[in-house]
């Protein structure tokens, strides 16, 4: 059976338990995840049977690539009506129950498929999906670990070739062109609105310590304050730590990794958080296994950096600090499990989890470590191959 | 007065006229374009007086850089007790009447604004916030016109190193890098749900000519089913038309330029299609005025395609054609006027609007031109500064 249909039966499985007759997948990521094929358009999954994915466009591109039943969508306005005669079991007239992914969709859009289909109840069907997208197949695993090689072949090769006076910016240049050349996409897909990634953070001393809107532990002054996050045009100086968190997506499946380099020495200061991130990723790689509730790792590394006496730059200094030490990563980078508390689900074989302890220090820099890890039967896996310890440039 | 108080009470204007208490801007390009500071949170503007930007993070940022009042905001379930404190003349307790943009607002997020503010009826300022931002001050204008240079002088720097072998994406990765080094973000915004856009669409041959489900002339079989647009690791083939769709923002404005290039000779019906949307641009900038009405340069371009013979090649081919001629750019790819059937209202001066006739032959490439305009008192200023015609490389 194919990983499409795999999916949708385990979709399916999860709409029965809850009563529903059907899930309308309206994100593109969503569709690819569900289909194989990311097209303008809404995949119908009934609580039984086969689905269709009604397709504004490319209908020819979604013909080639899905595994469903493709179905041209003249206007959403018809939606409903189509549905209805596609899916003469179900009481399209009555009172049908169906999920869609409401932490997405945008209410205009929302509204309209209210009005095309009045009768429908819609449900949020968010957690469901970031559900089952938590617990990775085979072929998602081994994207994973080729993005992972990407990322590691494509900071070797451009921190080889490390000049005095390189910008941070033209730093992050090179790596985004050296991880083109390995089948990066160009971003990193994010779930939450108004997020945006590129490549992720890179940048040294005092820029990269700075905060932004960006939910994660650096921001970085950026370039501009119409984007206020990763690397500026600050040459990149001697003895500064140099932050490196650059991920790379490849066959659609994102990878991120946060490596510590320097140009010179870092101080004792900077060279000892480093450590104690290092530890605490040591620390909580123990607690990687079946059963493990989410949030006690997050607890753990609360713990280590509070007896390590770093408490307040952890995660980002002071009140700007963020709540979290890892995250789910997928086809997006912010996917289920987070490791932050109210998280109380125990991990699971299959699910993929980037950890990041790293510590803050306003007008130095941000100094850590990050690995993307596999939660496997007997415990854990590093998917991450980049080597540890700080990157000597020069 | 600075732009952003000027944006702000002009959005004020538009809320007196339509009897409603306040806007809520919720996205990030909007707060940015309403207070110069882009964070998480929300931009809060009464009818009258001064407008509050609640921040989640980065406060100590947003401090530094908004022209604006900024409160940190501890929670969602806080934002309408906090708001009805700072806002005593406003009546929280009744029926208070407030916009916020419905066009990108996910409905998860809607749900909780709803229940943080109970007493609130909201109403759509999509259309609203698209007005304000159609009309370009000096300012938006002067980012885009280093826009524009930037992609000149990266296109001729890197196809002046152009070899044969190059990929699509080799050429591709090589103006990202060269368009970082000027300035550029990494990539442009778009508005619209589910659409991505990092550079733009560069590809060769029948590889560029393959329809996607962005919504553009041209689509590109791009890197992988998760990322099916763009483009692809084919290398670039003698004698076929190289199009390259690239743009770039610089201080948080985009600009859109498309030139078709060839490694050798284009054969005489591509040639052809080339100049007669060369051809179809110059009668359009003729229309380029206030009081055109939007849709008519759409309508000029139908009639052209259709007495060149080409109809069924314009924008795209066949039922894949997308239905329009241009669009309105600024601080995202996609903004008003759409150049495209319904859009009645008349071109102003100030609006900025990138038009692009192209023709597409599947199997063998797309071709076309697209220039970005100023709308003038007298009439245009193109903005593109490339050269025009075809770019023969090497």
């Amino acid at each position: 059976m194919s990983d499409w249909k795999q999916r949708r039966e385990r979709l399916q499985a999860m709409l029965q338990e809850q009563g529903l007759d059907g899930f309308l997948a309206v994100q593109n990521v969503d569709c690819y995840y569900l289909c194989g094929s990311m097209q303008s358009g809404f995949l119908f999954i009934p609580a039984k049977g086969d689905g269709v994915f009604y397709v504004r466009r490319s209908v020819s591109r979604a013909i080639q690539e899905a595994d469903s039943a493709v179905f041209p969508l003249a206007s959403l306005k018809e939606l409903g009506k189509q549905m209805a005669r596609d899916f003469p079991d179900l009481s399209f007239d009555s009172d049908l129950k169906m999920a869609t992914t409401l932490d997405v969709l945008p209410v205009a859009l929302y509204q309209k498929l209210q009005q095309s289909m009045s009768q429908v109840e819609w449900t949020d069907g968010s957690s469901m999906m970031k559900k089952l997208r938590m617990i990775k197949s085979e072929a998602e695993i081994a994207s994973i670990r080729k993005a992972a090689k990407a990322v590691d072949t494509s900071l070797q090769d451009v921190l080889a070739t490390f000049r005095p006076g390189w910008t941070e910016v033209e730093l992050l240049a090179n790596l985004e062109r050296e991880l083109r050349r390995h089948g990066h996409f160009g971003m990193m897909r994010m779930r939450g609105f108004n997020q945006e990634l590129v490549v992720g953070m890179v940048g040294s001393g005092g820029e990269i310590a700075e905060p932004s809107f960006f939910d994660g532990p650096a921001g970085g002054s950026g370039l501009h304050p119409a984007f206020p996050q990763s690397a500026s045009t600050t040459p990149i100086r001697r003895d500064e730590p140099l932050f490196i968190d650059v991920g790379c997506t490849i066959e659609g499946y994102v990878i991120d990794q946060t490596r510590t380099a320097v140009w010179g020495r870092l101080d004792s200061a900077m060279e000892r958080a480093y450590l104690v991130s290092e530890d605490i990723l040591r620390a909580l790689e123990q607690l990687l296994k079946p059963g493990t509730p989410a949030e006690a790792v997050y607890f753990e590394a609360l713990k280590l950096a509070e007896k390590a006496g770093l408490r307040s730059h952890f995660m980002g200094y002071g009140s700007e600090q963020v709540k979290f030490v890892g995250h789910g990563i997928g086809l997006e980078v912010d996917e289920w499990p987070v490791l932050a508390k109210g998280f109380k689900q125990p991990l699971e074989a299959g699910m993929v989890i980037a950890i990041e302890p790293k510590f803050t220090f306003p007008g130095q820099g941000v100094v850590g470590i990050e690995n993307t890890y596999l939660i496997t039967e007997q415990g854990f896996e590093k998917l991450t191959c980049s080597r540890e310890g700080v990157w000597h440039i020069l």
